[in-house]
């Protein structure tokens, strides 16, 4: 059995190290395997414009809140993936860090970037990837990804037990859609949101919270609130994800016919 | 606009002559412009063996039940799809006909199969496929097709604005679930299911209703009974279905990245 937790925050934007400080509290308070952080996590999500976003990024496996991350990863013998924006060379991704324990690191870059994100991120340029853990595989898409079934399938197809869904939810339809995303895939997902409102050059955002551990069989097994800081954790028996068996002679994976599909 | 029907039967096994009269009574008293069956709408669904399948089967664009609806469609200036167990040479598909009123008549053959449909039917050969009839681009997928994601995506991206989708559900997931279906592809569906129970060969099926219309933003417009014979009929504007922007800056079709995609 894994403990998945997801930490719901409320950042207050730009305040990183404050930020930071904040979700670790919450984080040593609640012991669990696997953390899940929201999108941004640390820095805020609503950048008036570029140069913002640049300002607050950093370069992936450095900075205050790699190191953070990973101190906390070694420490507590634990799984941590979190979303930051990313500066690599001139360009900044709105991109999600995964770190393991034994010093494994990974990498993903959002790719299906939401709405004004287009004005501030580049585009991901990198596979949708599976990291084998201590604690099982886990594929990380970022927010928006949910609405794309390609994401979450990619990520299944690619052996995800657990997807690690980092969020600045926005629209009100995720929670009550990862339930269709776990059982067409039969994985688990932990989606972390954060809460509260930014307003900042004329665009006001309100994050939804309702950070949520979805069952591989489509249950809700934790929703958190939708207005206040918290952590969930659920032990889950990541291996149920590789049976993908259903009714008595169907295979959801196994029965794909992807010749059919454009 | 367009009138689409669902028509929720309850027909007695094997009894076809039966079952068309009963379908053809419910559909004259509800005037629409398309209407949806069930799969397997006038023969039933728990046949106990291949032979028993075949029995009951017609081949495509001939045979009781085609010369039924499509006189059906020309009378009434209808498009009517519908599903039938399919005789062609020595295989039984489990297919859907659509029938225009103009004389546009397309088959469909069930690429998904469910459970012991394996065990009775050759799976589908022929592409996901969309007819541009008089009341709109039409795409035809039956029952447990709508698990898969790509099934209504390759609907919508061969143009589909209402995902036809006659159905004998079973399991309890899918009413709930199209909403996500139709918001992830910006589609209408309509899910035409049957009622009651059929116990054959120590296979006891009862089947769930709720027939439903889906709007292309996940609204639920019409949902039917779980257990009695309905039609349910909803004007809708199925030109809504070609303008797949959300928020700000998002297409839902035009920011897929098909080469991240397994």
């Amino acid at each position: 059995m894994v403990r998945v937790a997801v930490v719901q925050n409320d950042p207050l934007f730009g305040e990183r190290s404050r930020n930071i400080a904040d979700a670790l509290a919450l984080m040593s308070a609640s012991p669990a395997d696997v953390y899940v952080l929201p999108e941004l996590f640390a820095t805020g999500y609503n950048f008036a414009d570029r140069s913002e976003a640049a300002a607050l990024a950093e370069p992936f496996a450095s900075g205050e809140t790699y190191d953070a991350m990973q101190s906390f990863a070694r420490q507590h013998h634990a799984v941590v993936v979190y979303g930051f924006p990313e500066q690599s060379g001139d360009a900044v991704f709105n991109s999600a860090a995964l770190i393991a324990p034994d010093g494994l690191s990974g990498l993903y870059r959002k790719i299906h970037l939401f709405d004004r994100e287009k004005l501030l991120f580049m585009p991901g340029d990198l596979p949708f990837k599976v990291w084998d853990t201590t604690f099982g595989k886990i594929g990380v898409m970022v927010c928006f990804d949910w609405y794309f079934p390609e994401s979450a399938r990619t990520l299944t197809l690619r052996g995800a037990q657990l997807l690690a869904h980092p969020s600045n939810l926005v629209l009100p339809n995720c929670p009550d859609s990862m339930p269709v995303r776990c059982r067409e895939n039969r994985v688990f997902a932990a989606t972390a949101n954060r809460v509260g409102t930014e307003e900042r050059g004329g665009v006001k955002l309100t994050y939804i919270g309702q950070s949520q551990i979805t069952g591989a069989r489509g249950e809700i097994l934790a929703r958190a609130s939708l207005d206040h800081a918290e952590v969930l954790v659920r032990e889950l028996d990541l291996n149920l994800a590789d049976d993908k068996r259903l009714a008595g002679h169907n295979d959801l994976i196994g029965d794909r016919r992807p010749e059919f599909y454009a």
